[in-house]
Formats: C-alpha cells, structure tokens, sequence
C-alpha cells in the first residue's frame, strides 16, 4: 500500500458487529470517513473551513477491499492520505490494520467532488486545500 | 398493551444484527422512528406537512422494553399510536410482534415536542394533528 | 448497466440521512446488502439454506458510484443480480432508481467467497447456487 | 443528576448525523453502550471475561432523554455509572454533555439482565461484578 503518515484509532463498537460475529462490511466507509474527516484537521481544516469558503463535498464512488476481519473491542488503526487531486475531484486511499499487528484488515477510497453548495455543480478544488495536502505530504516524508 | 389500528411490517436487515446473533438494541428506536412516520402517513401528513405549517419535531424522550429476540430475515410488525397529545408534546407508543405470532418482542414510547424550526421553542401542537389523529383513533376503533 | 430481473423497493429511513439533507453514503452497501438477500430467496434461497449446506460468504469486495441523491422517504428501487460466478467468489451487482424515475442513484457491486464456517477457508460455489441463479436468469429473460 | 466517576469522551461522526442535522436519537443509544463496555474495563473486566465466567448481558430496558442537540465533530464525554444491582439485573445510568460544558446533552439508562448463554434464562449477577463496582466506586469517590 505504500505509506501513510496519518491515522486514527478506532475501537470496534458492539453496535458494528453482526450475526457473523465481526463487523459489518458496510461499517468500513464509515471507519473511513472518520479518518477522512480528520485527516483534514491533520493538514489544517475543518468541515467548516469548506463550508465558509463557499465549496462542499459530494461523494461520488466508494470502495473497500476486505482482507481480514475485525472484532469487538479490536483497535483499528485507520490510515489515510489524498492519493490524487484532478481538478475538481478528490481521491482519499484508506488502510487498516489492527493495533499491534500490521497485516491489513481492510482498503479502499473515496472519490469526492468539490461542489458550489448553492448550485450543487462542480468546482475546482481550491488552492488552499492543494497547497495543504502538498506541504503535508512534505514535512512528513 | 391495549389496540393498535397501525401497523408497519419491516424486515429484520443483516446490518441490524449484532455479534449476540439478533438485533442490535439500539434499532428498535429506528424501527420505532420509522412506524412513527408511516403513522404519521397514515393519518393523512408527511414530514414535509409539517414543515410547511412552520412546524418540526425534536424529540426529547425515548424508551424500548425489550421482551424477546428478533433475527436476521424475521419480519417485525411494528405498531404505532399516539397515546397523549399535551400542549407542545405528543407522545407516540410502539409494540413490536412478528408476523404469525403475537408474542411482544418489544414495546416503548417516543416523546415529541413540535417546535418552531426557527427558534427551535416549543409550539402548540397543530390542531390539524390533534383532529387528524382523533380521526383516525375513531374510525379504527 | 443493461438487464436487471429483480429489485427491491426500500423506504428512505429518517436514520439513513445525514446532515447534508440525504442519504448518508455508508448505507448504500446496506441497501445492496439487503437486495442481495431478497435476490437469494428470488431464486429459492434463505441464508439458512447457505449455512445448512455448510457454506457461508464472506465479502471481500463492495463498491458504490453515487451519482445523484436521495432523501428522506423517497422509495429505491434496488436492483440486484448475478454478474459473476467464480470458483469460490460471486459478484453482485446493484443498481438503485427511484420509483417513477429511471435515473440511476447509484450503482455497485459485492463481491463474495463461499467459505467453509469452520475453516474459513474459500470452497467451491455449491452447484444448487449456479443452477438457481442460471434458471432464475434464463426463466426471467 | 449526581456524580459520575467515570467518562468516555467521543466524536460524533457524520454517519451518526441527521437530516435534522444533529445526531440522530437513536445513536445515543450506541454511546451508552459503548460507555457501558468502557465502564466495564474501568473496573477490571472485558465483555470476554464475563463470557469466560460463563455469563453474559441481554438488555431488557433503555431509555434516553434528549436536552439539547449535538452536531458532527463535537465531543461527547459519555458518563456511565452503576445506578443499582437486582438479583439478576444490573441498571447502568448514563449522562452526556459536551466537552468544555457542563450543559446535559442526554440522559439515560440502561437495565440489563445477566443470563446464561446457553439457556438464555437469569442468572444471579456473579460476585465478581458486584464487588468490581463496590469496589470502583469507592476508590473513586
């Protein structure tokens, strides 16, 4: 997978599992998500910060690939980066695998687009959010 | 638990169990929220109705007893009525069976308070719910 | 996407949406994970027949494209079919529209293995499955 | 509501919110329980050890009570407590407020009965628990 210089710890709640016993798949892009989020917060912005710059997300394609399973109570430590900008998209790659332990469990991505929350239509993923993910990348190589 | 003249069937989906093998406690509040809205239907309004009478919703109190276990695939028949309109509060009351059995899985209650979306303050109850749901209590009865 | 045989229709839950207004992204793969079970009746299966005849599945792969939104109460209908069978491994795939639309929501698609519950190992697709899924395509073509 | 001893700080997640765009009602539910399996470590137990002791927790009640609203990305110091022990049942009692305030988000509780996993029938609470608690309670008051 290459590498990741950013992730968060995520404990398996009782509410994920299923009647197999482990979680439930669909529960993973929530995981993802979450790590989305925070990556975020990781190279400088919030939610927010988009929302008053005039730009939102939409989601526009999800996938996971699931290697091992996950239990209750197990820490996940999910991984994230910005795999590609084009110009008005973004690729978000995610990994996980469990707290002392680096087999994978799961990974995927998330394509978002930028949009204009007034006309839904898409824009250009701004300058700031760019220039953040670059510098991050950087001082964490 | 008295009559109920409403009621909605919904499937047990596998994203609902848990790793005890059956349902996930938490969802019966969903499958409650979900008859409440088709109850809601039922007397002759939708979510929007509301909303275009400067009304919403918020809820301030949930409850589940929760008697037996349902499973993956087990169709619930999830019944609703109002059993007290107040002056800014309705209370809505659930019981859940599966389909050919009459045996309660589960019973409980959700408080609403119908609030102005702009101040987010309690309002009087609409008198076109008060009428409807008397309406409708009487011609089931 | 071509001929599906077999759908779903499924309410949008109030518990499904997000604060952007529509359907929180994670829960598509619950909605394709529900037609895929009522498509397993739909050519003469329960999951039960699975687990009885000694094999389970394991999902390995799930994928969404989101292409517009849905919201609260609107019905999906979901569309499900058999787009693969492998040795150990059959791909689903889904398609969602609105009822009275025929846009496409979103599409996707599971892949699954067929294991051993005991080993967890991969195993054979069962020949009843292929044989069901081949009279059911053909029967509805 | 009295004092807590114990809390779990959490984040909501965006899968968590809704239309409404605070948490959904029912995912107050998930936080006491996931409060509760916290709670449980605090005093020297995993869900594992009570199944190894030959027990385990069917919840037969719970209840929430909403005061005010809480939105993506805000933290939760979810408090949990042992509010009483029956003879089979023990009462978990939860109260929620946002970091950096002490206003009470929700409320709450939860009554599980202690079972036996292969009857599915009560079982007195094992000393170890009740001594657990006596002892946590202590400590910390």
């Amino acid at each position: 997978m290459g590498k990741f210089k950013f992730f968060i710890p995520l404990r398996v709640r009782f509410a994920e599992t299923d009647a197999q016993g482990h979680v439930f798949f669909g529960h993973y892009l929530t995981y993802f998500d979450e790590a989305l989020t925070q990556y975020q917060h990781a190279i400088g912005f919030t939610y927010q910060d988009f929302l008053d710059a005039g730009v939102d997300f939409f989601y526009i394609h999800a996938e996971c690939d699931y290697k091992s399973r996950a239990f209750f109570e197990q820490v996940l430590n999910v991984h994230a980066r910005v795999g590609n900008i084009g110009n008005s998209s973004v690729t978000f790659e995610f990994a996980i695998h469990k707290e002392h332990d680096d087999e994978w469990v799961a990974t995927g991505k998330i394509v978002a687009v930028v949009i204009d929350p007034q006309t839904k239509k898409p824009v250009r993923v701004p300058e700031m959010f760019r220039e953040a993910v670059a510098k991050f990348e950087i001082q964490n190589s």
